[in-house]
């Protein structure tokens, strides 16, 4: 049980195939996959979507997760905010020598659980190992493909002045829950991530209304810097209100703590979409009604004035611009 | 001009946006990538090859090539062996702290120029940084799409018994160029990477001949795994002749002096084909007449005797079974 990996398990001979033959596909298998081709052929018709997301998350092991859900979380997530049907993943491991196989099944464990959530297949994949001190534990990648419904034109550039503006729920939870159990820090109520596949929110919120313009998942840099991104590309102006934000009060401590501006804390389970103002409170309701969705809020609306602007009324009645991360706060939060 | 890659490179915030639209950007710039949204949104329709690959090689710089290069033939040659049109790329890099921003440059200009000596394009990316010590300067993830033909059915498990197996060139080269430059090793004639993108032979061969029944690039476990791999998916017995291998003399006097197989050591641009016997000397020619094919050769033949065994006859006259690369003789080389 104590096994290791070894620079032979990537060698691409005898101890490659006896990794994934006796590790992966027992944990993975579909047909697709079981084809051992060097590439996977599927049928597809369509509007595609096609993306990619390397994982280097530390600890790989955190509250709420570990890198195998998240790797999943986030590609679906990316193939979601284009309105897309997450189909198929690939799947890639970049591994140190030495990292315990008990762990590595534990993760491809955990991908195949988070995948039949979202209803994905892992289709095609590789494994490589590095030497001890060449990579740290494991770095994971996924790309994606999704299938795009004909009438669906959702797009980073695509806010419209008028438009609520939708949070599906708390912000900063990842981050602070990665953080914490990296630092060793405890708080009287655990923070757990939110790391969660938000394909079948989005089908609910596509259903409830056409006219959403704009989604994006708040991750890296988090919901300031999503905001920011919008406003840029679509040329708008922004304006939130602080007080609407969700943001549990354990995190918002932890950040006062931390000196963290929870606007600039990743999320791996929320999404904030643009959505046309008469159709924004069908689309709330439709949101609240589902598990990833149950705390969301209308946090402030797109306006013509100072496009490419952000700004927040914050709780003590001033306001404030709201700006893009810089520096990095939080180094491989996902 | 010294200027090294930062943790806040990664961080998703100002700085990640700045490596995106300053550097990645005007490299690679085409209309699908500047969208910047999180999944890039692409028309298909037919029969789609899906591939993954992470490239870990070192040193990042090598003979014949680097890792863009490399990133780039590795995933374009996966989606041909299945006799696929390769069209779009996704990039994905894990930075090591401290990279120099130059060297960056010079891999991703690299990889703009392969992909479009294969006709390919990159449509979406990632960019991820780690602390120094946590990576090894630089790993690149490319994940490809390509449409397969209808009538095309090429895979590992369709080697027929009476196929003849051609070889597209001479084996090692790709192995031996990264090895000599990791270890300082210098040979009287320098040995140059193999490192090509194949789906322009691949084209030819196709067009040569319908009934090419398995397509394979033998890189990481060398011809030798390749073969084993066949035999096995196939349930077929496949037999060579040592003396009709193309090998370079200076690589066999590295093989000799290193004390590696040949056939075990790592190729980039170099494929090997099973085909229907009577078509044979058409593909063949076909391959001849193509810059990567000038030194094709039939090496053997598929056989129903034992199933799953590949076997050799030496430069002796006995015969030997060749089996697949047990341990990693060369660690990294891709």
């Amino acid at each position: 049980m104590n096994n290791k990996i070894l620079l032979s398990h990537g060698s691409g001979g005898r101890l490659s195939h006896e990794l994934v033959e006796n590790k992966f596909l027992p944990a993975l298998h579909n047909p697709l996959l079981e084809r051992l081709d060097d590439a996977t052929v599927l049928d597809f018709q369509g509007r595609l979507a096609f993306t990619t997301d390397s994982y280097v998350v530390t600890p790989i092991f955190f509250p709420g997760g570990d890198i195998g859900k998240l790797s999943v979380c986030g590609t679906v997530n990316d193939l979601a905010m284009t309105g897309a049907k997450p189909l198929y993943l690939s799947l890639s491991f970049i591994i140190e020598e030495g990292l315990a196989e008990e762990e590595l099944q534990r993760i491809v464990g955990s991908i195949r659980k988070t995948a039949d959530e979202a209803g994905v297949m892992i289709v095609t994949g590789d494994t490589k190992v590095v030497s001890h001190g060449s990579a740290d534990l494991l770095f994971v990648n996924t790309s994606g493909i999704g299938i795009v419904p004909e009438e669906t034109h959702i797009s980073g550039s695509n806010a419209q002045v008028g438009d609520k503006i939708i949070l599906s729920g708390t912000i900063g939870d990842h981050g602070i829950a990665v953080m914490s159990q990296r630092e060793g820090l405890r708080f009287s109520s655990p923070i757990k991530s939110d790391c969660a596949p938000l394909n079948g929110l989005v089908k609910k919120m596509l259903m409830a209304s056409p006219n959403i313009h704009c989604l994006r998942d708040p991750t890296r840099g988090g919901l300031a810097t999503t905001l920011k991104e919008i406003a840029i590309q679509s040329n708008v102006g922004l304006r939130i209100a602080e007080e609407t934000i969700p943001l549990l009060p354990e995190v918002q401590a932890a950040c006062d703590m931390l000196g963290l501006d929870p606007l600039h804390v990743a999320n791996e389970g929320k999404l904030v979409a643009m959505v046309a103002a008469e159709q924004a409170e069908r689309v709330l309701k439709a949101m609240r009604g589902h598990k990833y969705g149950k705390n969301a809020a209308i946090i402030g609306e797109v306006v013509a004035e100072r496009p490419g602007r952000v700004t927040m009324k914050t709780r003590f009645g001033s306001t404030r611009i709201v700006d893009m991360l810089v520096g990095d706060i939080l180094p491989r939060i996902c």
